[in-house]
């Protein structure tokens, strides 16, 4: 390696960059400047030299496998699209405690059901804890294709979610749906999003495996193919008299509903992966 | 390459960030929001992603070619010694108007002569242009090595300086000196600091070439062991009863005198080459 | 009026300020640099001086007629209770296709509805307009009680709040609540928060007034006595499981529900008094 | 006092603003948003409305007594003129080993002497202390008339300025003179710049006092008339071949000069007045 240089120079579009030249290569240091430089340098001079070595190979590129993963948003909405399999109309019916009449009317309609589900206060990312109500006694989780979109609604690509839900809190009164959907950590979204959008769901299947104390305690997978809506159409009632500036997500609704008698416990790790899109994987806390 | 994502992670020193994530390596985009790329990819969803795509060409490390250099200080005042080469005492004292005792003097004097030579605005990058005052009809470069020292004065690296002078005003009378050295462009350094820092000069010569009209109207060189004075004896003047809280430079004065009937003119090009610390090109033009 | 002076000082808290003394007053000019004032100062002396001192005159404080507010809150959610008095059980009965046994249910009940209403995206202020869904056909405004919670979800002031809601979307099915609740200008908040912190509801009455073609299409009042929950138990459902760092508003419910054969119009002015919290008026658009 | 609104609204400069309204006035709270207030008020609200009246107190003006003051520049640099009054020609004549040709010489030359005097690191303002060098031993405080100059070199207005000068070590050689000069806390500027621009010296006294333990040590007044140069020709001079982006202050050189015995001790309170200007009080230190 040649003797490194620190140069300042003018980039077309960024204005006056501070960087370092290594073997006739020339590497950007954000926001550095040469006082900062100058003052991180007292009394350790070759040390600070090494640290601009150090974060040289940082910007080459870090490896992928230390990463801490954040949902993959920031000022956008998470919303959620519910029965839009035929399996979670016949999970909302049995969870209900008048019979579920409205699972089946909204199943049939041509308005779906769409609600806002989180923001990013309330949603975690990839290898972070999902939280289940610690008033509920009922919890699943719900491994969902996210449509991420633009704010002019365009589909930009697809990630991997989970809608985490009270079934015993929606079922006592689905006027309760949004306690039983919002709150804390009760959305997860990872590991990020996949740039290759299309406006027809992609052609793969959604996996699930629960894990509790090494142990499998629940698995299953559902084809794309039994979504009963189109993107489109979900995406043109979302955007009915409302806009959102910063983009949105669209969680797609599951088809994969675990025995009425299953409930999540803390610590149980939950995996979702959606094939060519990625895996999700989560370890459930009481919140 | 694999299709690209876009993900957010918790940076351990910069806190959330957004990379994109290519054949398992990320890449950090340095003040990129999910927000602001899910704006910018509106109506031109390939093309936005085509652009991280470059984006991260560019991350990789830039080719040095074309760069437009800046010079390496931001909030640092440059300063000058004088005199401190035997050939420099009887170049003043041949231009002053009054034999020039004061340069004999300062020669010989324990203290060195040093002036505040000039802040950014007054000071080019290697490939601009450095200026001659209107109001002057004899002006010269003064190639120099700089030293970088920060805000504990510790030498940090060496660079490249160019104290462009005056000399019928300086002549004139010493009083006139900070008109003589002090003016618009009347400063370059470059083309960045060397980082291998050293209490002592470096066993280097300093080269000097003027180009006009395509052909070399000067040239001379100079090794640094004819200097008279040390970097610690300068650098203690430097110091005394003064503070860089952000750091300085110091030229160190200069050995090489074009004869007394040279003088730059609009057009010439002035190259300076000190071995192993690099090389600074300028144009003279008339400020 | 003696001749101002422009003038840095140290301000204990917020550092170097530049200030502008007339008449022995120090009036702080926020985020103004001498290096601004000098560059604003161009060619028109005198005139940046009189700008300086119209900047004094705002700096006074401005009178209130002309202010465009906006709603007050920035990061915060807001949220909405329903069916907290027996008139809106009543109407939620009524609007309902299979006869609202849901809504006896909650009202009942000890858990409460509590739904997320907006976001500041979908917020506006006193002044501004409101908005009914392009595809409803029933709409109506429900004026409340909005209670400002800090992110300890204690109270800190009390506002004035318009939830606006399309009873004939949430009457088709209860699954449609959030789309009969949140959309484009679906909630208003001001005209600002009356920082007179209580845990009990004030004793007050809430007023409601609705111009059409300048005259008075709908008016009624209710006493916040008959609120039948109270802002500990709401707050108490509120804050379970979940979290609100940056403070939440909690629209408390209405009890003034129009005749079913009411719908707002655009064009319609929607006035909304709560004695001792304030005035929020607003004009109705379709969205 | 009304009971005191929170509000936010739309400036048409600023855009949105928060701001407390009381008793129909609004006092715009600079920098401050709701969701930082709101954090603020945690566990103690009644105390964060407190702060808010207080903060209106503080908004409404404050009373000058207290301030600490700080030299109103920020990123200008401060030229000096020397040797612009016959008196001041006489003692550097006087304090110059060699007899001091060089002063009689510029006094009488069309190009005066001007000179890199400070940046904001080495100025510090009415109230702190000034230097004197601990290798200089004759030591000397010089009132100026400043001149206040835009980016345009129009002149904005007037301060007061000390240029401390070590006549010792400028007398040895005036190539020293930037040594003598410019070192830590060696000018002081202050309190303010009076807003009364003119292209004419004002018709004034400048007057200084030297208090030495309590006991006045040396006193002396000069008018201003007795300027040999006008400002137009000094400022002519300083804007040759120089810009000055941010501004640039010019002291006009002193025409006061204590007895030859005496010298400046830590510990003396130098007062300047200038009639209609103002008042510079600073306590000498040795740096």
């Amino acid at each position: 390696m040649s003797t490194p240089q620190l140069i300042r120079y003018q980039h077309p579009d960024k204005g006056a960059q501070v960087a370092v030249v290594v073997d006739d290569t020339v590497y950007d240091i954000p926001d550095l400047t040469i006082e900062a430089w100058l003052r991180l340098s007292v009394g350790r001079v070759e040390e600070a030299i090494d640290e601009l070595i150090d974060l040289i190979q940082s910007i080459k590129g870090q490896k992928l496998e230390t990463i801490h993963y954040l949902p993959p948003i920031d000022s956008q909405e998470v919303w959620a699209a519910g029965v839009t399999y035929m399996k979670s109309r016949e999970a909302r019916q049995e969870e209900a405690e008048d019979g579920g009449d409205v699972y089946a009317r909204v199943y049939a309609a041509e308005r779906p059901e769409i609600f806002f589900k989180a923001a990013l206060k309330n949603t975690v990312g990839h290898g972070d804890e999902v939280g289940i109500r610690e008033d509920s006694q009922w919890n699943v989780p719900e491994p969902e294709l996210g449509v991420v979109l633009n704010p002019a609604m365009e589909v930009v690509g697809f990630t991997v979610g989970n809608d985490m839900s009270s079934r015993d809190i929606e079922g006592a009164n689905p006027l309760y749906l949004p306690q039983a959907k919002v709150y804390s950590a009760s959305c997860a979204l990872g590991t990020g999003i996949v740039l290759a959008p299309s406006d027809e769901f992609p052609d793969t299947t959604i996996r699930i495996s629960i894990v509790r104390n090494g142990s499998e305690a629940f698995a299953d997978a559902i084809h794309t193919s039994r979504i009963k809506r189109t993107i489109s159409a979900l995406v043109s009632y979302l955007g009915r008299s409302n806009t959102f500036p910063n983009g949105v997500i669209l969680l797609t609704g599951t088809g994969i509903v675990p025995p009425s008698d299953f409930t999540l416990q803390a610590g149980d790790v939950v995996t979702i992966t959606i094939d060519d899109i990625g895996t999700l994987q989560n370890t459930v806390k009481v919140v």
